[in-house]
């Protein structure tokens, strides 16, 4: 499967680079940037240079959306460098790339990918549907024919994470969201009601620490800023959420997943709230599957062992 | 199956009422009472109306909660007056029943049918959960062997009824709900996210209407006014909310079921708010499974059908 990963790196956004290019059936086509839990500018410079550190310089770097349609700017707030640091990645200094960014703007080149390979792609975005959604603005028929478009976001059945009723990504971007919801194309959400419940903590990564390669040792430091920060009380490990948006995508069958029609509200105390359309409730058709459980050990144990398996191949 | 029905009638209560006597295996034990579509007294006068007039005036009435567990007094809204008209059955006017009213308080009818019946019974809670949570209060251990509690309310995967966030039942006494959902107890949910799917218009009720008998021009007014008022544009008709949490009880094979541990949001503006417990996320064991699909139009055929034979009987 060729894949696609629209990211705004972060933490967990350099778990799920990393996990795409451990998965043997997965050929990374390109990397394409937002700005979400770090600007984009920043989100393109940690792509690349990720890409660098873990072999992978030649995959391509797009360059996508700077800040929400609805706003003129972005920046990220307070809370986003606690989680992710003051890079995106846990602070952890990586080798400059010197790979070329991608002259192609990301929807653009998502859109390109899109009526090449159709079936045979998948899209995977961890962070601000924006990119998704201008992607799908560019060429709604070509997007209609991949074969997959899974996004980490949104809380159907639980609280929020940025507010009670909102998760940051779509927080960041409700109008861009609510635009790819009610596109009508088939997306899997992969929300907090699952990510919530696959954390990692320091006995899950004992076997990257046991590697000794630059790439291990950053992704360690990233993996450990990361469970010791993502979580309020420090005691829960940190929730991988976007690495499971690309599992739901190359194995769905690991999910129980929810068909809704859904929306995005954008107005009032619930806005970048994921909830089912009224207007579309009856509809036989559902376009967006839900995930609402997952077998969250099974899942941490394959992530980490892959990631593990990627390391030791140095 | 022995059968309570805990009732804030109100006109798709009524239809329960009727439904109950309806079905074939079923045996109404007993109703009870509780502030919501209507006063109290009001759901005591009605439930007790309503029986003798579908001559099972036999039926106990017990009367239970005046109002939610945090206030001190109730009065239905404007907008109660609205759907259920200002005697809570559309301004039919019934007989009085003669019937004397029970003579124990609701909820300790509750448990005393369940430490007599266990598994055999069946408790269906159409109104705010006061009555139920007081039951549940008084002997969770009977209420645990219940062989089922079905509730309509509360709203998971689609916007409140009430506010955005919370669907009115639950609204009404997020107290007891919260503390009903959080017993643990296995509760089954018929919220807006299935009951906005079963509708009725005049054409399901004209099997009813050329019925020539006091009860069926009753029950024909109730519905008529009912799925004129219950929409908001008065072109969808009526959502048949009661009845479908009659129907998850004694036939829940026919609705896709999702296993949340719910809890209900009391502070802030998602006050009312029914969602999946952070707490409880990764336990293993679901306490209640929220009804997220039914075959629509065949329930709405079941029960228009039971009705007009139950109503060409008497």
């Amino acid at each position: 499967m060729k894949l696609i990963l629209d990211l705004d790196t972060g933490i967990d956004d350099a778990l799920a680079l990393a996990y795409a290019l451990a998965l043997p059936d997965v050929e990374l086509i390109g990397v394409t940037a937002v700005f979400g839990n770090v600007t984009r500018e920043r989100s393109v410079e940690n792509n690349r240079n990720l890409l660098a550190l873990l072999g992978a310089a030649g995959v391509p770097v797009a360059s996508g959306a700077a800040h929400a349609w609805a706003a003129e700017s972005y920046q990220p707030g307070e809370f986003k460098y606690r989680i992710h640091g003051g890079n995106g990645i846990g602070n952890v200094a990586l080798p400059a790339s010197t790979a070329p960014v991608c002259g192609t703007p990301a929807a653009e080149f998502i859109v390109e990918a899109a009526r090449r390979f159709g079936g045979g792609l998948a899209v995977v975005a961890t962070g601000p549907l924006t990119n998704l959604a201008d992607a799908i603005r560019l060429d709604r028929a070509a997007m209609a024919s991949v074969g997959a478009i899974s996004i980490m976001g949104g809380a159907l059945t639980v609280p929020g994470n940025r507010t009670p009723f909102a998760e940051a990504n779509i927080c960041d971007d409700p109008e861009a969201a609510k635009y790819v919801f009610e596109s009508g194309l088939p997306v899997t959400m992969v929300g907090l009601d699952v990510t919530m419940q696959t954390k990692i903590l320091e006995k899950d990564i004992a076997r990257w620490r046991a590697i000794d390669t630059p790439a291990a040792a950053a992704l360690v430091a990233m993996a450990e800023y990361y469970y010791k920060n993502e979580s309020e009380d420090g005691t829960l490990g940190g929730a991988i959420h976007d690495p499971l948006a690309l599992e739901a995508a190359v194995n769905p069958a690991a999910f129980s997943m929810l068909p809704v029609n859904l929306t995005v509200v954008t107005e009032g105390p619930g806005r970048g709230r994921t909830v089912g359309d009224m207007e579309r409730l009856c509809d036989a058709e559902k376009s967006a599957r839900v995930a609402v459980g997952v077998g969250a050990a099974a899942f941490v144990e394959k992530f980490c062992g892959a990631i593990a398996d990627l390391l030791a191949r140095g």
